[in-house]
């Protein structure tokens, strides 16, 4: 399967998102991915609804749209009426997971699942055939900048495996840390999409070639 | 005390803030109002500190920030850091208020604390003369474009009654639902610092009409 | 004004909702008092929406639904859509008063707003001009069968001073502990409705005689 | 073992309860389902401890209640007194697990814990000898008529095994959705007890043709 | 009326409670001031039922204690069966305030409301008639050590007036901040029972003339 | 390795801690365990930062704070500041499991997480090798003197050899009811580290040797 990369617009420049969006978008992402945070669920507050609309204005490729926030029952509506195409929720903040997936895939829109980095897989076993995408943190979420936890490796190795053996459909997308010197290591161990926020809008090497580097992620990192 | 106008960011092009707040400030707006909402004490999530630190990079007008979360205790020193020129915060959201007055009072920026429509004044009485600004909520809070409830008109004359007789220093900031039409009777009811989105971002008139014309609202409003 | 009395269903025997809803609508009961309780906002779970659905299939008399619930916004649709004619709220529960109370009547249904005995009336004061009904609670709500606290009359004959001098249209209901003992002093302290609970069905008067000596109570009811 | 139907009244007609109850009981019905929602654990409101007390005093059959709310630990006392024969709780809902089951069958009854579809089997494992019950949920608690999961019927054979295996006692109740269709599909997978509303209390065959087609599905369900 | 003091525990030297106790004592301390922090009403954790059962032990004079916690209701019981002699909750923290008065006063012991510095006195209007005791916080709670805030002796002359105008019983207590410079302003203002922790544990007085400088304070503090 | 024993100051007589912490220490105490407990997260309330400040002034072993709070998160760094030489959080209280135990391990003091009975091993698996120490409880926290519960000897005995199959370094602590009928079969299972209240400060073998009997049970308990 070919990598696919979501620029993660937390760490773009706020003040000109829509020359920023339209950038990577020229340059080759493959997705705009959207960090809500309710300063509950997470110890910061970002973003809500009313950036998805408006970055629907603006560009063609998927909106991906991960809530970090409690009681995501609360606003499944509202970021699916936003324009979300991917709509991603919390297992942790989900006291009625399979309700949550199903409310959002009644909007025919694509349903993740996100576990911070200590959750087990095993919280997710009975609805990973309904899920089009499951999100791995890689750091413990709440701000941009953080380093990449090394034994998330294993835990993507691990659902990778889940998949294969049940045969099932999701993507695995990582999100957290990841660099050009990381990004071959988390694809090795099977992830599909990586989310990344300063290696992209960050990188001396322009949004282009910062986006191409993750997809095809050079074997010797070090030359970067 | 001549009126102040400021306009919601919250009402501007997300997709354009660098401009729009260009544009404001050029039109003759005295601060940049940003509604900090979590999702949790209002139904809708908005924007956190990375905006005001974005802001203060482009604007030198006060950044004036408005909580609309639970706990802001665990925000007011994030939203100083940032940036954050006036910080108010919800009375109904404050366990200790007095604390949280003075935790913001400590960063040497300006305090203020808000009320929701149906909050009686009593309820900040004894912190009056520590506040920079009280703002009345002229709308239930949550989201942009609705309509001003015309009892506030009463709260904001019984506030000034209650500054006269104290000798209390603190400005009245309404928010919510002021337009052209109503900007004259909000002013004559006591009100020093208008909020205003909308009614500047979407207006007809030009960015520096409509400011314009809510510092100096025309005494007869069907004109306009 | 006339009296009007509320028989609270929660008080009848829940075996027999039909057989002694008919009952006490025969005995002149002016509207079915339902006591909805989350066992959070008090100390007690009892009915929800499938009650008042079911009541209004077999009454023509007016369904009052007292919500003794948190987050009381969360069921105000649930309510009104099941049948509620008077939908009563908690203001210790509304973080957004004027917003709920807004949200009731958006049904073109009769909203109410109920205090605790110790909550003051200063916290409703700027809500009054849109209420069709304050229900001042004379006990702490949770239970049936317990004692009318005395000081509740001072408030009651507060809120009818409060009334008259706004010239408002709301009515004043009572609920807790009321008897053929002091009914006369809550009406003359003020009350419209009387909530009664065992006072209605486990009097020895029967039902029809119940209700008509609260209407009407005795100006000695040591009589009784 | 046999087969074991748990009508769940709130699906009978409310208004006629002890009809409805002495006509399952007639019927052939087990035990009498009593579902508990306190509107935060699960998107409703129901019934609470005076429903069971009713309940006790016209049936001899068990009174089997299953409390979907948050804290059960502040109800288990109200419901074993009301007379409750069976207590089943929520895992998810149970911050002390084994506390909670402790407090059950200090009263003297049986101990239950549920888990909503998405709940591993792993968060009970180590209760499970002190279990009288586990139930299943197969639907996402909160309302009557929705359809049964599919992917339960794979969990409740993995739970048959887990017992086999450790020569546990429990039996297997399953709530959700069950109906003439589906019912023996269920018992193959290893459900001792059948919780159902609707097939039961709307069905066409008459309470007693219904509640004896659960016990002894049909082979061929499309039969009927 | 005789001022009396309460010497505050949290102030004495933890390791030797039993030393520190009985010197206050000796001393002339009138009783014993036990603050109780849950680390969610305030920001910090102290002490619970267990101190007070030890103070009960070596101890004559009433143990008063001061629950600066979330739910009080879960708590009374526990507090009074411990032997609290006075038992002071929080209005904020108390959606029942009336039935958290009777819960305490059920137990034959002495109940008071405590008020956060910016909690006006309306709040407890209706329950004066029925408490022994009022505290208002001087400081916002949660520390020992911080400075007396200078409003607080306008609200306890209020609450002395409207003590004398309903003639009601309750003593006033004041805590936070007092020391032998500000004594005798806050007993002028109306003030009863004086709470002091480092001005009676650490001060160079010795124990005795610091109790005594408490409840007969000089007119002229800058003399000690 | 060899066995430690922590004694639990909550069942040392409170009034006198500094002469019953010395003579554990002499006695061959080999750590103070501290139960911090804020009424929320157990159903009791005991100390916090101010005993672990005292502890630290008078005794050299170390300090091992076992947190049954709430949101750790906000007190991680009190307790760290006040001298805790091991801190250990439970993993249901912990939504950020990972990010807390950085946050300890920032303070340059060891890590440890706990577990309620019930709670599966699975839960950890991510950040065992990052842990200092798994603290199982074997009984439901919040109060001594309690039985222990015999399931957990085999979650011990789990642990250790999920402790060996992966060569992980953390101590198992276990805390709840142990004493010298059972401390061998505790040992026997893995764990490292004994907490014990009533059996050292109750006993009446005298402290050094109940604790030598914790360290060496006999293997005929019933020789005590």
């Amino acid at each position: 399967m070919m990598t696919l990369v979501a620029p993660s617009i937390l760490s773009a420049d706020l003040l000109k998102l829509e020359e920023q969006i339209k950038a990577v978008e020229a340059a080759g992402a493959d997705m705009i991915h959207v960090d809500v945070m309710d300063g509950r669920f997470v110890p910061n507050i970002t973003m809500g609804p009313k950036i998805v609309e408006a970055l629907k204005r603006i560009t063609s490729i998927p909106c991906d749209v991960h809530l970090m926030i409690e009681e995501p029952e609360k606003y499944i509506d509202k970021f699916a009426q936003a324009g979300a195409d991917i709509l991603t929720i919390h297992q942790e903040a989900s006291l009625h997971l399979d309700r949550n997936i199903e409310a959002i895939t009644a909007h025919d829109i694509k349903a993740g699942v996100s576990l911070n980095p200590a959750t087990p897989l095993e919280q997710i076993k009975w609805v990973l055939p309904k899920l089009d995408q499951v999100l791995l943190m890689s750091v413990n979420p709440g701000f941009g900048g953080q380093k990449y936890i090394p034994y998330v490796s294993g835990k993507i190795s691990d659902l990778d495996k889940i998949r294969k053996a049940g045969k099932y459909s999701f993507m695995i997308q990582v999100d957290g840390g990841i660099n050009h010197s990381n990004a071959k290591q988390v694809l090795d161990s099977g992830a599909d999409i990586l989310v990344a926020g300063s290696a992209i809008f960050s990188s001396k090497l322009g949004l282009e070639q910062a986006i191409k580097l993750l997809k095809y992620p050079s074997p010797d990192p070090t030359s970067i």
